[in-house]
């Protein structure tokens, strides 16, 4: 985890699923942010980011810990559509808010995915509760590392406590 | 398995990807085919059924064991069209033959799948050398049990060879 | 898979568990016989081998497919004393027979194992219904792989049956 | 996570691999303990508790955590000698400290267990840089989970630091 004093890039987004409203990442301050960059056709992301993202939702308190997904298409324009998405999000009965990012007319990658330079899908930025980028991941990353970096980062803001499961 | 000596349906489909024809399930007589009934955003389907048959096709000799992908879209008609599932099949690097089930007017299940009275995806059918439907289960199959009955089948047709890999 | 006409080594080993009486190979004639070698403190054999050994033995009917353990000590001796094994298989809940292989005098490789010509653990082992080697494999091997060809092998003797399972 | 606010016990065994002298827990204070009981022949130690505890060894530094495996008969008592947990360890490849329990005169369950009151293997055991108990399971729990129990308990100490890795 770096610690890089600049706040994280604003979302630009052009639609919101899972949530009644546009979610601005500077309303999530005071928050760890664990924003999850993913694509439905992108076999790392639907075997891993995607359900890692679902999971860390479900275990920690949303007063410490807000996930966000991010469906950055950067090919197959056409045909990912939002009814994609928005069939995508109920197959896989994701619960936590997930942003279309928007697409940029000077190329395809999308705007978020430029501001954040990321190089692919799956991606992973964990934001901490001061909005600075913490850790910027690209591909598949463990539970256990992913856990700890997000747990460090919670515990930062005082003591947190974690959804109680069958699983452990 | 069972042994119903009835040939098994026909395909009635709109699409096929990695093929550069229509193929007839009766052309295929003589081997054993390998039916797997999949969409692309159901998650069994994806996380298994699709994995799974691209080993299979990899696995054994094309002249013992075709392995077919039909892609039955039963609901999200709107979101999954042509351009979606092959996007699918290159970003997945499926390299068997993959049919696209032909709409039905009358109702939300496709021709192909209303014909072998599919209970959803994924769905897998055995077919043997002679034509007849062997195998028909729904949901995930387990490796041992499948590569079992198919080398079984297989087998029905006189000694038959698997292709070297390095993970055996 | 090969096929060497050459009848299988018999097992020379100091104890059997899981059997009332010793197994001769000569009396398994008419079965495909799975040879699984494992060793209790090997951890592919442990998390691949022998799990995959119990389930073969699930699956396939005792008329076609006999399943028997080797436990092939080539290190550890004095550590690992019968009553370790006995502990195991009960941990494991191991219900196919398991031979352990009589030491050798000359060297660290039990007497089957070098009969065989094992390079380690987990090695497997198939023999045909009439007492031939068609296989045989160091290290893990997929689900699928070994199904194919046992399956194969057992359909030799004629239409074969598995065991239902809720898996499929 | 629970807070206690009493010690936890103090180790009582009879060997010690991976460490040149015995530890004492009193002497770890300051860094987060992870205390990994487990038993060589129980297959839940072997294939979840035993591996995680190497990885989170791996994962965080000496500094700020300290992983323990403790190993605990409670059956087996004759089959299980220093020597199959040496080789055990050995053929694992464990890096971290592992005491063997010290055998009780009054009965199968081991001294440390019982002063810890575990219900079986695998049990883990988290207590903070000050010296209490905070998490205490017993089974299989999930690396999510404990990845981020111990980077919160380890951020109770200030910043900490990840050992950096492939997999991430």
């Amino acid at each position: 985890m770096t610690n890089t004093h600049h706040y994280a890039p604003e979302f630009q987004v052009r639609t919101w699923f899972n949530s009644e409203r546009p979610l601005l990442l500077s309303a999530l301050r005071g928050r760890v942010v664990v924003l999850t960059a993913f694509q439905v056709l992108c076999p790392k992301s639907v075997a891993f980011a995607v359900p890692q993202a679902q999971r860390i939702h479900e275990m920690f308190e949303p007063k410490d810990v807000a996930v966000i997904g991010l469906h950055a298409t950067f090919e197959h324009h056409a045909a990912i559509t939002d009814s994609v998405i928005e069939a995508f999000i109920q197959e896989y009965r994701l619960k936590f808010p997930v942003a279309v990012d928007a697409p940029n007319d000077a190329g395809p990658i999308p705007h978020t995915m430029e501001r954040y330079k990321m190089r692919g899908t799956p991606s992973l930025v964990l934001i901490d509760r001061l909005g600075s980028i913490r850790k910027h991941a690209f591909g598949a990353v463990d539970d256990l590392r992913i856990g700890a970096e997000i747990g460090a980062l919670a515990q930062e803001g005082g003591a947190i406590a974690l959804a109680r499961s069958s699983a452990a």
